[in-house]
């Protein structure tokens, strides 16, 4: 799998229009519910932000049920991701220090290097006790540490995502954003991949309505690709930057966009890319779900949105800030959103869902396939 | 079942002094634990106030665990009420919007009409999907809108109260309230209609003492009269509106005030009306208890207070935030110790109730008889 | 066992140099899991301080799961404890009222006397009812109210504690403290004997270091000696009072500090005892561990702290409130630390503790073997 040739290259398979997109059909299935499949831990995750984690002290993280300490040593060597518990008492090694390249125990000192041997028990007058603690792979790239929750012996076979546009700096300018949500990572994908939910942003967004282009499908992902029509009402400052350069839509109802959206799911990342009738890349947005909890029942989001700078470049740092204010009203409202769907869920003991839009019956087979079954 | 007959004429049986009210014989029982039996749900119960449900805006509200959505059409069309899950994706109807007859998810936009069908989905060539969701029969009395949470086929033949003189406007002044309290509503019948539990309101009631004076019993209801005696103290400004025109009780120690209270479960609202010498009508209270939560451990209280006008009405306007105030602080002290009884309920994992007082103990056996089992 | 004795003089026994003290031998146990087990019940808990239950106003508090009431009648008579729940309706005693020697519901106004017997139930022609609720015995000493919470007739045959100097004070001043943990008792008592974790008080004790001296153990106790060196930095002032009257290791490194620091858990109580060269006692701090919650997961800590007055006594009360504050942050990081290890025990569903000090490894099997299984 490449998952950097992918992300940048959805839009050249050729986007057909699916003639079943719209169906009566009803999704039953004897299945597992959707909600209690786990992500499947042999990919790479993030679980901080590089320029969090700071040099001599230790940056405590999860990833589902487990705890993580991320440490950058003070002593120049690469950073390392251990168990977040200390051998002796199980505390979080998190609330201790960075001693050269080892983390000490905030409660009695216990220092553990980034094989997890613990090797100095301080009033002992031996050098540290025979146990350790868990290690995880730890890398940085694009200014995420990502760790691998899964077999370690697969990691290096697994590549570490390059998100988005983030190291293009001179054609485009990027955004982070590292919302928590109260529901499965599921709902997240399912959110994103079905535009013909912008009805719930009609306040953002004006009267503007998706127009389905056609979708793909493979072993690894689910892509669908979508036109907008503006149906009245002005087009929002922010907006006119997210779909371009050029201005002819305002106040022209009815008139098409030019630009397609693409959104794909390629397991377990999730990507949105806007390109102009040029087929320029005009917006890429990369975003990975962090699972959280036992049941991982809440997501940590990591999410990166690059934008290509106009030609005169300052007028996208002059409007910087309302495209902040924007995409921030839109995710308060997905995040209300999924959040009543886990809640439903839960109050109804399971998943209830009647799902007519092939797109997001075909992400939910590709989500349920490549998950693992939920932790007992 | 007459309601409102009964609600209107209570004393108009003789009231028996029962030689068996006071006795040391413990209640012991194999029936089921009170505080597990639900209340039936074939009667109406009241879920909003009418001028709370917006033409045009979905309201959201609840019986038991049910979430349910009012809607009243923003063309005329009466109320009606449905489940508040779109059939798609399960997220509260409460939160979309309504436009004519028709309910609309603010999600992906899916529009139910009063049946419950789907009519619409915005992005599919046909009408609808074949699934809808719930409806309830839904009904507006005395400013209240009622809903029929059990089998819809029954509905007619159970009437809608009317409740106490609300309708009244000319000889009574009505107050409306709506307490959230956290216990079964078992407590709360036993609280109203447990009048030695003055003691509690030593505070704002003064050294007011309650005397049995009879009970009656039948298929639906449990009733119950007392006097009342002032043992000392001055009498509240509030508490002499309450018990009449007259004041000759006022600093009189130990005479026995002329009026009557007669509290009565007609299953499942309760009433509780004061009458003066003259067998006059002086106060009206009608209240509902509507079950919260899947183990109906918490109750939505909707009640109101008719207050006979005193012939100089503007007496009664003066000393109205009096009595709000008043009738608010008594109602504050219910609450509490409503709430520990249902928290030692929770503690001792049962009724440990001891009780000695017939009235009670005949409240309990209709309330577990009229009420259904809990569901598992 | 005389509590009184054992608790003043614990390093009348000789100190040994225990050459096992430092070990990789790591703990590993069939046994059942210590956060597991019950404090035994058959000894004096204190409930209060004495000058917080007031003549007249009953005063609610805990033991375990069990609420209890503590009753100081207005008529002079001694004080006494019942279970806090009314016999009727189980709502809490301590919310009612103190006539005379009786307590008195607020609810429905039944009296329950010193022997837990209902003596009035107002509306009752007879006197009070059969059944009453359970006592506990009850005494007060050192201004803290103690409950028996075991089996009664045992009470008399075990001392109540007089804690620390608190009736010495013409030597000493005493401080009062009463944190509420949320963790198992025993993570409090090892924490306070584990001396190796001043690493954790780096901030508030400066670069010092504990040397273990020795330990000794009985049928009801463990002991653990110690002496300090300061590694560096300048001895904080609360300190130089903790440590004693002289100062000459200010500013001196790798001096060792000459007074000894003895700490005891005597069950179920634990004390902290500081001598000077001389063998003078300068601290004695007592403090019982109460557990709360069905499965006293939580710890309602009752401490007293008494400091001996230098020669220039207003020294003491100058530096009193610093004194204060310098404890209370060291407890504060005492608490933290005792709370994450409860919340990895849960997380992990069990401990999973490595222990390599003898001293706590002796002071677990004390606990261990004195606690009763916990209750189902």
């Amino acid at each position: 799998m490449d998952v950097e040739r992918q992300a940048s290259a959805p839009t050249e398979k050729p986007v057909r229009r699916d003639e079943s997109a719209v169906t009566r059909e009803l999704h039953t299935s004897t299945e597992p519910d959707l909600r209690r499949v786990d992500l499947d831990p042999n990919f790479w995750y993030p679980v901080a932000w590089s320029n969090k984690v700071k040099a001599g002290k230790p940056f405590g993280t999860r990833y589902g049920a487990d705890p993580i300490v991320i440490v950058r040593p003070d002593n120049g060597a690469p950073i390392y991701a251990l168990e977040d518990r200390c051998a002796h008492r199980q505390v979080p090694l998190s609330k201790g220090k960075v001693e050269g390249d080892v983390v000490k125990c905030c409660y009695h000192g216990w220092s553990f290097d980034r094989k997890g041997c613990c090797v100095t028990v301080p009033y002992l007058n031996k050098p540290g006790v025979g146990r350790g603690v868990k290690t995880y792979p730890c890398k940085e790239s694009g200014g995420l540490v990502f760790i691998f929750p899964g077999d370690p012996a697969l990691a290096e076979k697994i590549p570490v995502p390059v998100p988005c546009q983030v190291n293009n700096t001179e054609e485009f300018k990027t955004r982070r954003f590292d919302p928590h949500v109260k529901c499965h990572y599921s709902f997240m994908h399912e959110n994103l991949m079905d535009m013909n939910h912008q009805f719930l942003h009609r306040k953002q967004m004006g009267q503007i309505t998706a127009r389905f282009l056609g979708q793909d499908k493979g072993e690894n992902f689910v892509e669908a690709s979508y036109s907008f029509a503006r149906k009245g009402g002005e087009q929002p400052l922010a907006e006119r930057l997210l779909f371009g350069r050029h201005d002819k839509t305002i106040d022209v109802k009815d008139q098409p966009i030019d630009e397609v959206v693409t959104i794909r799911t390629t397991y377990p990342y999730q990507t949105l890319q806007i390109r102009d009738k040029d087929g320029d890349l005009m917006m890429d947005l990369w975003v990975a779900y962090v699972p959280l909890g036992e049941h991982q029942e809440e997501t940590q989001a990591y999410g990166l949105l690059s934008v290509r700078r106009p030609k005169m470049k300052f007028l996208l740092d002059l409007a910087w800030p309302v495209l902040g204010i924007f995409t921030n009203r839109i995710f308060m409202e997905d995040k209300e959103i999924v959040e009543m769907e886990q809640e439903a869920w839960r109050e109804l003991g399971g998943d209830h869902n009647v799902e007519v839009f092939p797109v997001v019956r075909n992400l939910r087979e590709l989500l349920r396939r490549s998950g693992v079954p939920e932790q007992a």
